[in-house]
């Protein structure tokens, strides 16, 4: 297998926006090779088949999700109330909208893994570490909350996102805005 | 267009499991014809493209997922509690959960309405429709919270529910279902 990062790391990114945009069926590796616009051939040498190309695309989603050291410190440096939450919601749901085919391609992957038990797996696995990262994060800063009240923003957020990427007309933008802070009132402490 | 109804709703259950084991993409008419195991192009002479299929499939879930009078007088009938809500989300999310394929047929819909702006607007349509109904039932029986209170149940199970279906062993059975409780004892006042 080819190792060069750059190269590797941009066929993620194709086949990211190929999952979005074609669903899990589309995903070739020959789709891949064109909306990366390299030679044919090129993503079979970096991925030994499509589930390695398949778990890899998930993990390269959350890796582009990730807020940084910036947001983490400025997070850190917030006071522990239910307004700080509020905001970082909102941060958050801001920053996965803004990846549409990011949020897209992770749900084409959960549909394929219906079909697929090792994909499944990983999939899971990934989900699961990212979930208990951002329950372990909510408690190191001292947010108001335990750990069901993360799972709670958790579930509740995801759908709100795929609301508005798949019927963008259902909340417009500042119902979406309303509804994250009247989820926020009820589900987290005052501080 | 046909219109005898039994066959028009066995072609649109099939439709249904179609796009819940192939995706938007491999619901053909054809593929519908195999499914209902009826003769290669009885599907064309009841719909007349493949837009009319799909959202008429959407209506066809929820009406599979309507309770039915019966679940709806016993609510009516329960005390006005959180106790109550409690055991209707339960409810609720068991009956959704018991039709794998209805759920995740409506998931690939929203996908498809990515692509397709008339199937969007219908989806919305139809989506709209339905937490609007959901809401003026909560209200009408006169069970604890508000509109918002609705809608963030709405929120959170539907993706409770994608997590079961999708990638089952993130929250187990009995993970879910005190889920379930801990968010309504958040959301919702005693009574």
């Amino acid at each position: 297998m080819r190792q060069n990062p750059e190269r590797r790391t941009a066929l993620l990114d194709a086949a990211i926006e190929v999952l979005a945009d074609q669903g899990a069926r589309g995903l070739t590796f020959r789709a891949v090779d064109q909306r990366a616009a390299v030679p044919t051939g090129t993503a079979s040498n970096y991925f030994p088949n499509r589930d390695a190309l398949l778990t890899q695309a998930g993990r390269r989603v959350f890796e582009r999700l990730d807020p940084g050291p910036e947001v983490i410190g400025e997070t850190f440096a917030l006071p522990r109330t239910r307004a700080s939450v509020d905001r970082l919601m909102h941060e958050m749901v801001g920053r996965i909208t803004a990846f549409p085919s990011g949020h897209l391609a992770m749900l084409e992957l959960r549909l394929e893994s219906t079909r697929r038990p090792e994909l499944r797996a990983v999939l899971t696995e990934q989900i699961k570490t990212n979930l208990q990262e951002n329950i372990d994060f909510h408690l190191d800063t001292g947010m108001p909350g335990d750990a069901d009240t993360v799972v709670h923003l958790y579930l509740s957020l995801n759908w709100l996102i795929i609301e508005r990427l798949t019927l963008p007309d259902l909340f417009d933008e500042a119902r979406t805005d309303a509804l994250i802070t009247s989820l926020v009132d009820q589900l987290v402490p005052p501080r």
